[in-house]
This record gives C-alpha cells, structure tokens and sequence, in this order.
C-alpha cells in the first residue's frame, strides 16, 4: 500500500480529497494545523472525517500564525466579509498553503510517503493566489530539489485532484465516495460547534455548489440562509 | 528604510547575512524558528546577534518538528555523527528549510517586507539538499505565485548573500562588519550554557574556516579540540 500525506482542513474540498486518495488505496496520514484559525471548529471536523474516512494517523500541527496576522482568519480585528468582492479577500492567509505544504513534504520526507494529496481548487474558490494550478507547480519544482529524498531519485508528487472541478462535481464526487458533508466545516466564522453563518464567502460557495450539484444541503446554519 | 525579514539562526553564517543586511539600510525583522532542535542554545545566541547587530525585531516562532523526526537534530535516539561522510548526513533535517523559507515568506507579506535573507552556503557546508542554488531559485518562483503580495505586482526577493562564499570568506566578511563570533553557537550538540563538541561537522567546518580565515577562533569549546 502506498503512503500518501493528505492536508486536511476539516472542509468539504479536503474530506473529499480524503476520499479520492482513500478511493485510489492510498494508506493516509493526515495532517491538521492548528493555525489561530477563526473557525477553529474546523479542527474537530478534521477528525471526525479523517476517522470516518479510515485515514491511516491523523496529526495535528501546532504553529501560530495570529503573531503575523494580515487576515480575517488570523486576526480577530479583521471581520470576516459578508459580500463578495472581485479582488483577493481579506480571509486570505499569508504564504498559508506554502507554509502547509512546506509541513506536508517534511512528513512526506519522514514517512517515506510517494504523494501529497492537497484539495486546492481553482473554480469555485475566493481567489487565493496560492490555489492555482501554475503556483502547484512551482511548489512541484520546489520539492525536487528540497529534499534528500528527492535527490536521491524518490521525489514526492503533489496530487490535486479537484483542482479543475466546479464546487458541484466536487459534491457530487465525495458524495459518491461516501463523505458525510454533515460532517464537515466551510464556514469562516463557525461557531464552537459547528454552526455555520450562511452568509460569508465560504458558506456562500458551499451552498451554491450543494444547489447545483442537487444535493441536499445537510450544513447546519446558525439562522436559516 | 526597506524592511527585510532575516532567517537567524545563531549560527555563524545567519550572523554573517544580519551583519550584510544591516549594511545595506535595511531595516532587519529576524526570524528565529524553535523546531525542537537538539542544540537549543541556539535560540539564546539568536537574540544576542539581533541586538547586538540593531535588528528592528527578533521573534521566535515555535514549531516542534521532532514528530516528523527523521534527523539527529530532532530525535534524540539519532546520534550526530562525529566522522565526515560522502552522503547527506542524518543531521539533514526534512524540508527544514523549505518549512523556514516559507514562514518568511509570510511574515514578509504582512510586514510589507521587500526581502527574505537567507544564510544558506553551498561551499564549506554539509551537503544539504536546501542549500543550493538551484532550490533558492525554485523558491524564489515559487514566491513570485504564492502570495497576495506578488500578484499585486510586489514579489518578495529572496537573498542569499553568502551562497557562494567560503567559510573563511563568510568569517572574514562577518568579522569586517563587525560580527562577534563569540556569540553564536554552530555545534549541533552544545550544551545549555552553549559549549561546543568540537568534532561534529558544524564544528568541523566552522573551526577549519577560522584557521583559513586566519582569524582566531572564539569558540568555547567542552574540550580542547
């Protein structure tokens, strides 16, 4: 069986990935990092998905992000939006996914693991720079030369299997791969237990997508949406 | 005065880029990272060369890398080894620098920071994958993809002063700027108080650098070596 490291935030796009990877006999070893998020009830999703989709470990990583702030999700002065902008929103988070799958290839490195599976997606998304397909592959060229691994003829691949679907077929496919959404959280304000807000960018996305993929929505609002 | 983040370790060569950056006007954030290493007196020698060298800023940014493992920096039950090899040593730690590069970068965004300095050395060093040119390049291409900063036109530039530099070359420039070797701690396993072993290959090639240099050695060893 192959080792596999997958990034996993709690959120519907990376149980999903879970699922791919799980789907193609990947053991998984999950990795969570507690960054000072907002929504930090993402963290517990994380691992009711990674027990229910048989991850092989599921870690979580402590590294504060809140002491460089410069984001809604990093620093509480900063409100979450409510209304869509057509520039990058304040909810992006500095160098975030570089710094995740700077800790993902480090694993990977440890693990021995061949791939790390990653849940960017390039369609329905909030513009962040650091999800698009021609960034994957910089971190791709990156990670040949960073490490011993790689030097030594073992390279890890980046996996992004649902970087090119629409927020639809993304639901729709971890729906056929058995991802209980229930159990998952978007929302950027999410309260302790889980309630989303219905109304900022993550939520709005997410129930978009649960429209157009004709899938009953099973997230639970804070107030109806 | 341009910002720029500093990568210090407490090392003599990140030491020697302060010395280069605070020559250049810059305005010096330096970043410090407490993985777990197992020469912890590191962290101490840190905050010594910021102030000694007018650093605007020293932060310490915990992030425990021993549960990855995989290096005799990080688990304990790995010995450092006190014999030159021809291979990449066991104290090469997994993507460390790649981990490091990319929490710069994100400071660099929120700070508005024109500049990552960077100590890494490809000359008298020990062989590590994340020191060469070729991966500073990636990383810098990676940069140019990876954030908010970038895409509105201000790409962070990545600086590696010393890359090509002897070791005795490195010590002769610090010493020019003033560096005070004294004050930092090269050995992978010097004690608390910040002694070093003298036989590890940091030692090794710090000490040989001293007599190339023909600049005397400051170092406190254990032992005479």
């Amino acid at each position: 069986m192959q080792k596999s490291v997958v990034l996993l935030s709690g959120g519907m796009d990376s149980a999903t990935v879970l699922a791919i990877a799980r789907a193609e006999g990947q053991a998984c070893h999950c990795l969570t990092v507690d960054y000072g998020q907002r929504h930090r009830a993402e963290l517990a999703a994380a691992a009711r998905v990674a027990r229910a989709l048989g991850a092989a470990e599921h870690r979580v990583v402590a590294l504060d992000l809140t002491g460089f702030g410069g984001s809604a999700l990093t620093d509480p002065k900063i409100a979450v939006p409510e209304q869509p902008g057509d520039r990058i929103p304040v909810t992006y988070v500095p160098a975030r996914n570089t710094v995740f799958l700077a800790l993902a290839l480090a694993w990977s490195e440890t693990l021995g693991a061949e791939s790390i599976y990653f849940g960017a997606n390039a369609v329905d998304y909030s513009g962040y720079p650091d999800c698009r397909p021609e960034y994957m592959r910089a971190f791709e060229a990156l990670a040949r030369l960073a490490t011993k691994a790689a030097v030594e003829g073992s390279p890890v691949a980046l996996r992004t299997p649902i970087i090119e679907l629409s927020k639809a077929d993304i639901i729709r496919k971890g729906a056929a791969l058995g991802v209980d959404f229930a159990q998952t959280v978007s929302c950027y304000q999410a309260t302790e237990a889980g309630l989303a807000c219905g109304r900022c960018d993550a939520c709005r996305l997410r129930r978009a997508g649960f429209e157009a993929a004709g899938v009953a929505d099973p997230t639970r609002y804070l107030q109806r949406p």
